[in-house]
Order: C-alpha cells, then structure tokens, then sequence
C-alpha cells in the first residue's frame, strides 16, 4: 500500500471516529486527507471500497500498536497487556476503538460489510487464544481451560466496555477494573478450583 | 402513556431496527406508524424527542418480555434466564436487540443520548445485581463475590455478543454457550475456589 493510500484510510478513520461510518462522505474525506476525490476513487473505487479498506487499516494499526512492544514478555503478560490496551485514554486507541465500534455497528445493517468485521474478529480471537495457549505452556495458565471460549469471551468484553466507555456509561477506569478481573476469572479459575487439599 | 404514542415508539423501533437510529426521518416514521407527521411533531416535539422516547420505550419492551415470566422462579433460574433471554431469535426480542444497540452506538456522535443510555443501563445492572443478591440469600450464589462487578460484567457480555450475533461474526447458539459458561464462571467461582477438602 502507497504512502498516499495510508493517508487516505487514516483521514478515513479520523472521519468515521468523529461523525461515524455514515458521516464519511467523499468530499469531506478528500478535504480531511488533503487529497483530491478523484484520487480517492482512483484507489479506492467507491465509497464502500474506502469503508471496507478502512476496516481493514484499523485492524493494522491495532495489531500495530499492541504488537512489537511486548514482544518479549511472558505471554501471560503479553494477553493482559493487549487486551487492556483497548482500554487506553491515549489519541490513536480512543480513535481505533470508536472507528472499529461503529464499523461493527455499520456491519448490522451494512451486509457488505460483515465478511471483513468477520475475518478480522476471527483473527483477533485467534490471537488471544494462542497467547493463552503460550501461556499454558508457560505453565502461566491452567492446561484445562477451554482457551478458544476463553478468548471469545474476553474479546466480546472488551468490545462491549469500549462502547460502554465511549457513550460515557462507564468511566475507563472501572471497565479496565472490570476487564482485569475477568481475565483472572477466565484464566485462573481451574488453578483454583482444582487446587488439591493442603 | 396513550394508546396512539406508543403506536408511534413501536413504529420509531422498527425503523430503527431495520434503518438505524440515523435512518430514522419523521416522514418515514410517520408512514410506518400510520400517523400524521403533526401528530408525531405533537407528541414528542422533535426528531431527538422520538429518539429519546423510543430508547425508554425499548427498556420498557424489555422489561415486559423478560418480566413476568419467570416471576416464580428461584432468583438464580431467573438471573440465568433473563441474560438468556436477550439471546433469542424471535422477532420482538431481535428487533430490542437491534434496536438497542444502534442507540448505543448513536450516543456515541450523538451526545443528547448518553444521559438516557447511562440510566437504562444502569437500571439494568441493578437488576442484574439485585438477582445475584437475592440468590445469595437463597444460598445459590457465593456470598464472597462482588455482586456489582458481576453484573456489570454480565450485561456487558451480553452487549458484546448481541452485536456479535446481529453481524453474523457469530452464531446465536454460541453465543447462548459462551453466555451460559460466563454466568457459571462469574457465579460459581468462589462456591469452587473455597470449597473445603474432601
């Protein structure tokens, strides 16, 4: 993907985190971006096409920011970190996490738009569940968990907080409360409950 | 409330369960409800007025679908079957749903909607928690378990996955499966964890 192409699907993402999916027209695109619509058609054909490679620029730039930083710690670590760092006041989580949840919001009743929130949802849960499994491993997390509900449970969650933080329902403090200890309740509850007599 | 409003809420629910919230335009509302434009103009004053009234009237729906039923029951069966209930395919409750959470994702551009947002949501919370606190005291829930956050945790959930569901990321039977596992994780940890030795 071109340099110009990345500045398009970032205004994109700006546009949508501000007014929502159905706040993106072209023409405001093209002023947010700097850029000519033609320009914009030219790469991106139409206006779904500019959502659809915008679904798919939030997802990288997710995987960007929780990626290469913790590469190099345990994998339990890493699981924690990257789910409560979905969770974060900083300007390009807030921006990621309303663009992502509008797009999801869109995908009800813009049928174009399920395959590719499908595919990177998947890809999402994949990720998590193979920290989990890294973490068994490690001997960080109990072998008899079933990781891939796990992984389902923990990520609807945090979906379901960021909106709740978003629409101010919920300050970011207490859904980062609540999302650290379901990552307790979901790894180590057979560590517990199967704890032998002392 | 007469007769005639809510005719006109039912109506304003299912355009915006089949049109979003930003779909909705008095004209069409008027159309779908069988009803004057005036009319509408009359009772609610203005289009945010039916969005507003139209939120309340889905916690009202929803608190009559998941209400009475199960009046009998023991206060667990009850808390379990509420939660359930919001993960059912017919056509009132998917309509709530939908519906439910195109306002939520709304309040998130549209800031008149969050103080409304916050009270239903947190009326649904308190519910939640009152039904965890009473099956304590029938002796079906552990007493050490933080009732609040359990709830807060479970409604959420519920959110992340009725989006899920509605965007086809997810089948309705998984979702019911990983619903039903987090009520047991939530509730029943502390009854496992502590459990005496044999």
């Amino acid at each position: 993907m071109s340099e110009r192409q990345i500045q398009i699907l970032e205004a994109a993402v700006r546009v949508i985190a501000q007014d929502g999916v159905r706040g993106l027209r072209i023409e405001k695109l093209a002023a947010e971006a700097g850029v000519s619509t033609a320009l914009i058609y030219y790469h991106f054909k139409d206006r779904p096409g500019v959502v659809r490679a915008a679904l798919e620029h939030i997802n990288h730039r997710a995987q960007s920011y929780t990626g290469a930083a913790m590469a190099d710690e345990a994998a339990r670590a890493r699981l924690e970190g990257l789910l409560l760092l979905e969770l974060q006041d900083t300007g390009q989580v807030r921006e990621t996490s309303i663009a992502w949840g509008e797009l999801r919001a869109s995908a009800i009743f813009d049928t174009d738009l399920r395959e590719p929130l499908r595919t990177t949802t998947d890809a999402w849960n994949t990720d998590i569940e193979s920290l989990i499994r890294r973490a068994q491993d490690e001997g960080a997390v109990d072998t008899a968990i079933d990781t891939a509900a796990a992984a389902e449970r923990l990520t609807a969650l945090v979906e379901g907080l960021s909106e709740r933080w978003h629409t101010h329902s919920i300050t970011l403090d207490r859904a980062r409360e609540l999302l650290t200890d379901a990552i307790h309740l979901e790894l180590d509850r057979e560590v517990r409950g199967t704890r032998p007599p002392a």
